[in-house]
C-alpha cells in the first residue's frame, strides 16, 4: 500500500527524488473553473526556495512548476492536476563520498531496514526536497480556502526568541545546526469544519505536521502548557456570544469552533553538519563523518518551514470544506 | 463521509452514545485464527475503567464487552469482529439541568454548529465513553503484536512530576481540575516498521494521539526539547552496531530504527469543575454555570488516559505490521 | 486489510454470520437531521424476507432491525448508525452433516483454502443472509435520494420470461433449481451524477452487484446486445433537448444523462439441490452428496434478490449524490 | 474526492487529457526491488496502439513511456513510479468544427453538466487515451503476477464469431461502426485470491471493466447463461481433489478456486461515424452530425481493447496478491 497521497477528498500524491529527474504532484479532486496559472504557483514556490538568506543553503533551485494537466485556459477542469518541477542541477558526485556511509539521522538506514536497496543519491525521497512538490499543491489548495487565512512564522530558534541571526552565525562558525519552533495561526476560520472521533482537526493537523521531515512535536492551543494549568485557569468563558479568551486554540471536540486555530511545531536540529560525528559504514565498519565545507545544508532546517507548515494546513482544510457537514 | 474508522489495514469503526443502548466497534482486516475470548479483553477494559482510585470518578461502569461476531470457538475466522458494550445505567436525568447550556470545553457547541442537532443526553459521541471501543480493539490488537511491548504512564499532573496525590486532592477540594502528561515507551519494536512521507511512525501516532479527547500536543524522541538543541548533541551516534542514544525516539525518515518509540502526550485539565464559569445558553444567553457536587468527573482526565494511549499505539503499530514491507 | 465495508462517503460496514449471535452493520457518513425509525427500515426487510411465497425456503426469519446507535429521538445526529438482526434461531444442526463436506458451489472450499480455517454452521458469513444488513443499510440511503426511484424485477427465471410458476414447480419437482435474471430501472434520475474514469456510475453499480452472493454478470442500457448493433443503431439521437432514444441506459462517460438508469443482473442457479452430486470430504475423500429433504432453501435464488439490488443501487447513488460535483 | 485512483495497495493514479501536454500515471505501492525497465513498458504499449491494422484508426500515436521516478538502476524502490507519455502531436485544430456540439455517445454532454465546463479539445480525459496510462501501470503490475498469465482476445465483433475481416469492412464502407465481445482467460491462479463480501474477485474485475470506455457488460463464467441452466447442469462436480468442469470460472463466494477465471466484456460500437445523426449545439439548438471523411477512429473499439482488459486484470490480482490473506 502506497504512503505518498494526502487528504481524503482534495487528494495530493507525490512523486519524486531529489536526484532524479524532478519531482511532482497530482491533485485529484480539485473543483471545476478554479482559476490556476503557474506564475501564481511559482510565486509560493519562492517561499521555500533555499539561497534567500545567508542563513540557508546556497543551493540555488529554480523550483519551477511546469502545469501539465488538469487546467484548460487556466481553468481546472476537474480533472486531475499534475505538476512538475524539473531537477535542472540534479548531479548526485558530491554525495559519493557518503554513499557507504549510515547518515546520521537520516533514512538511508531505515531505508534499507525496509526496502533493502536505497538511493543513495542524496536523500532520494526523504529529502527535503519532497516538500517542494506539498508547497505547489497548497498554492492550489489555497485558492479555495474563501476568507480563511493562514500565517505560520518562526517563533525560536535553538532556544532564543528573538534574536535569531546572532545564533544562527553562531552556530555556523561552529560547523554546527540548531533547532527551531514554528507557530502557525489560521484566522477566519468558520465555525463547524473538521469531523469527530477519527478526524478531528488537530488529529489531522498533526498528522499533516509530523509527515514533514524533521518534525518532532506539535502543540494546540496552550498545548503542554495546558497540562500544567487548572480547568478553572483552561476554560475558556463566553459572553454575549464571545469567547472571551482562546485557550482551546479554535478547536473543540476536534470541530472548529470560529476562533483562531493555533499550534507550533518543533523541528531538530539538521542532521548534517560539519562536527565530526560516529556512524557506521553500510557494511558494519566503525567510521567517523565530518561534512565537507562545501555541503549545501541549512544551519536550522525550520527556516524554512513555514512556507511548509501553511501548505500542509491548506491542505488539511480544504479536505474538510470540501467534505462538508454531511 | 465518516470519520468513525481508525486504520487500513485493520479497520476499526467505532459507534454508540455514552447514553445511548451501549457502544461498540467493528474490526475488519483481523487475520484469522488468531485466539480471542471474552475475558482477555474485559482484563483490558477495567484498566480505564472509572472508580478504581479516589482521583477518578466514582461512577460504575460495568464495561463488559460482548463478542457478537468474526470469532468461533474462539479463534477468529477472518471476518469482521464485532464487539459490544451495553450501556447498563444510561438514564440521563442528571444532565438535564445543562441540556441547554453550552458546556464549557465541550463539543455541544461545535456539533450544534457543525450539525444543526445535537444529542444532548451527556457528552454524547464526543463523550470519553467513545475510548471504551477503542481499548477493546487494542486488546484484539495486541494479540498480533509479537514481541512488541507498549507502556504509557502518567509523568506529570498538573505540573508536578512526582507526588500526584497531592495535587490531585488539593483540585478536588477546591472544585477544580488539572492536566497531564503522558509517556508511553515502545520496545521490541522491530526496524522497517512504518511508511515514508505521509504514513510516518510519527504521523499516524500523532493522528491516533490527538484523537483522544483532551488531548492538546505529543512530542517524539526529544520533542520540542529538540528545537533547542544544537545538532551535535542531538544526533544519536553509532558505534559497532548500535545507537549510542537515542534522541531520536526509536524513528528516522518515519521508519523505525529498532530503539525504542518514545513519545510524551499532553492532556488538558477536565472541563466540567465545580467553580462557577460564565457560558451562554444554546438561545443565545448569558449565564453562569456551577456544576453539581454530585457531579461525575475526573478531577485530570490523564489518569485514565496510559489504557486509551496503549490502544491506539497498539492500533497504530499493527496497521503497519499487516502493511508489511511493500 | 478488511473488505466488508461499502461506499466512500455513505460507508457501510457490515459483520455477523449467519449462524451466530446475529448480523448487523454500521452506517458513517449518513447526514444529521434525517428522519429514520425502525418501522420503516423492517418495512423494506420483509421485502427480501423468505417464506413469503411458495417458491422460496420455507424457514421463518424475523429479521427484525433495531437501531442501537446514531438516532436520538428518531432524527440522524451524524454519528454512525448501527443496526443490529439478531439470529433468532441460529441453532446449526441441520448442518452437521455437511460439516465435513465441500458444499458444491459454496464458499466453504474457498475460505479454507483462503484462512485455513472456516465456520462451518451454514454460510458463515458467505450466506445470503448478510444481505439483510445491505437490505437495512440501502433502507436509510434511499431516505437520502429525493425523487429518485429505483425499481428492480425479475424478467427471466430458468430462461422462461413469462410463466415463472411452472418453471419453479417443476425444478422444485425434481430437486433442481433455477437461474434467473433481474432487471433494475433507476428513473428521475439527475444528469451530472457519478465519476469519471475509476469511479463511473457502471463501474460502481457493477462492483455492487458483483458483490452480491450468486451474482455472475450485470450489463446496461443494451449490454451485450450492444456488441452486436450498429453504431447508427446504438447512438442515441437528440432533438429538441431530449434524447430520442436510452440505448446507453442512462450513463455516458461515467456520468447520468437525466435518463432512466437500466441494467440487467444475471444469477446462477441455487448451488444446493437434492440430485445427488458428487464432491469431496475436507481432507481429500470422494463422496457423493444429495441434499435432505428437509433443507430451507429456494429453488431459484433470483426470486428474493429485487430486494438486495435495490439496496445496493440505493447504496451507489447515496453515495454519488453525497460526493456531489467536486 | 478524486476519481481517478484505481486499486488500494497497487494504487494507480492516472492523469492527463487526449490533447493536453501529455497523459501518464502514478504507481503507489509496488514493493522495492523490481526489476523494470522503459522498453517492457514500451512493448506493452504497442499492444493498444491505433494504427496496427486495417481496421484501426490511422493515427500514429507513438507513445512512448519516459519512467520519472521511483526506479534507481533499473530497480523499484519502494516509492512512487511516475510514467509520462507525451502527446507528440496534440493539435486540436481538427476538432474545432464539432468544438460546440453534443458528440453523440460521448462524455462532452455528460461532462458539461457535471462540471460546467469540459476540455472541448478532442475527448480530453474522457478519450480513450487515457487507456494508455493504465496499459502502462499494468505492464509494472504483470512483473509482479508470477506464474499467473492472463490472455484476452476478441471473440465476437457486430455478433460475426468467425469472420471479422468481413464484418469490419462491410461497416467501414458503410461509414458505420459495430461493437465487439471479449474474453478473459486468467490461468495458473493460486486458490485463495480475493476478498469476501465487498471485494469479491468478480466485483474487482466488474468495476475495473466497466470502468473502461465503452465497456456495457461484463459477465464471469457461464455469466448470463447461468440464468438459463439449473443446478444440476451449473454445479460444478469434484473427483480426486479436481473440479471436473468449470462453469464458476475460476471464483467462487468472491475467491479463487484454481480453475481459470474466466469472463467476457461487451463493447458497444464505436459512437463517432460517417453516417449523419441528429444531435444539438450545446446552446440548445438542433443540428445534424457528419463526422468528416479523414476522422481519426477505430469502426470497433474492440479491436484494441484486450491490452486494456489485460492490463486492468494485472491491476486487480496484483492487489489482491500484495494483499495477502489477511
Amino acid at each position: 500500500m502506497g504512503s505518498n497521497s494526502f487528504g481524503k477528498m482534495f487528494t495530493v500524491t507525490t512523486f519524486g527524488e531529489s536526484h532524479g529527474e524532478g519531482i511532482g504532484c497530482v491533485i485529484d479532486g480539485c473543483p471545476a473553473g478554479i482559476y490556476i496559472d503557474e506564475e501564481m504557483i511559482n510565486r509560493d514556490m519562492k517561499k521555500r526556495r533555499p539561497g534567500f538568506s545567508p542563513y540557508v543553503s546556497p543551493r540555488k533551485e529554480l523550483d519551477e512548476v511546469q502545469i501539465l494537466s488538469g487546467v484548460f485556459e487556466n481553468k481546472t477542469t476537474g480533472t486531475p492536476i499534475m505538476m512538475w518541477i524539473e531537477n535542472k542541477n540534479h548531479k548526485s558526485s558530491s554525495y559519493d563520498e557518503v554513499k557507504n556511509v549510515i547518515r546520521i539521522g537520516h533514512g538511508n538506514y531505515t531505508y534499507l531496514k525496509k526496502y533493502g536497496i536505497y538511493d543513495y543519491r542524496g536523500g532520494g525521497r526523504a529529502s527535503a526536497r519532497e516538500t517542494a512538490a506539498r508547497v505547489a499543491a497548497g498554492a492550489v489548495a489555497k485558492t479555495l480556502l474563501g476568507a480563511i487565512k493562514i500565517k505560520a512564522k518562526i517563533i525560536e530558534v535553538g532556544g532564543e526568541k528573538e534574536d535569531f541571526s546572532t545564533v544562527l552565525k553562531k552556530v555556523m562558525e561552529e560547523g554546527d545546526s540548531v533547532g527551531g519552533v514554528i507557530e502557525c495561526v489560521i484566522s477566519n476560520v468558520p465555525a463547524g469544519l473538521g469531523e469527530p472521533i477519527y478526524e478531528k482537526v488537530e488529529a489531522n493537523l498533526a498528522s499533516a505536521m509530523l509527515s514533514i521531515n524533521a518534525c518532532k512535536g506539535v502543540e494546540f492551543g496552550e498545548g503542554f502548557n495546558a497540562a500544567r494549568m487548572k480547568g478553572s485557569e483552561h476554560n475558556d468563558e463566553m459572553e454575549d456570544g464571545k469567547f472571551l479568551s482562546n485557550h482551546h486554540g479554535g478547536i473543540l471536540a476536534g470541530i472548529t469552533t470560529g476562533e483562531d486555530i493555533i499550534f507550533r511545531v518543533a523541528f531538530k536540529p539538521t542532521s548534517t553538519i560539519k562536527k565530526p560525528m560516529k556512524t557506521m559504514t553500510l557494511d558494519g565498519q566503525n567510521t567517523v563523518v565530518m561534512q565537507k565545507t562545501n555541503v549545501r545544508t541549512d544551519p536550522c532546517v525550520a527556516i524554512r518551514a513555514p512556507a511548509i507548515v501553511e501548505s500542509m494546513s491548506a491542505l488539511v482544510l480544504v479536505d474538510f470544506i470540501l467534505h462538508g457537514n454531511t
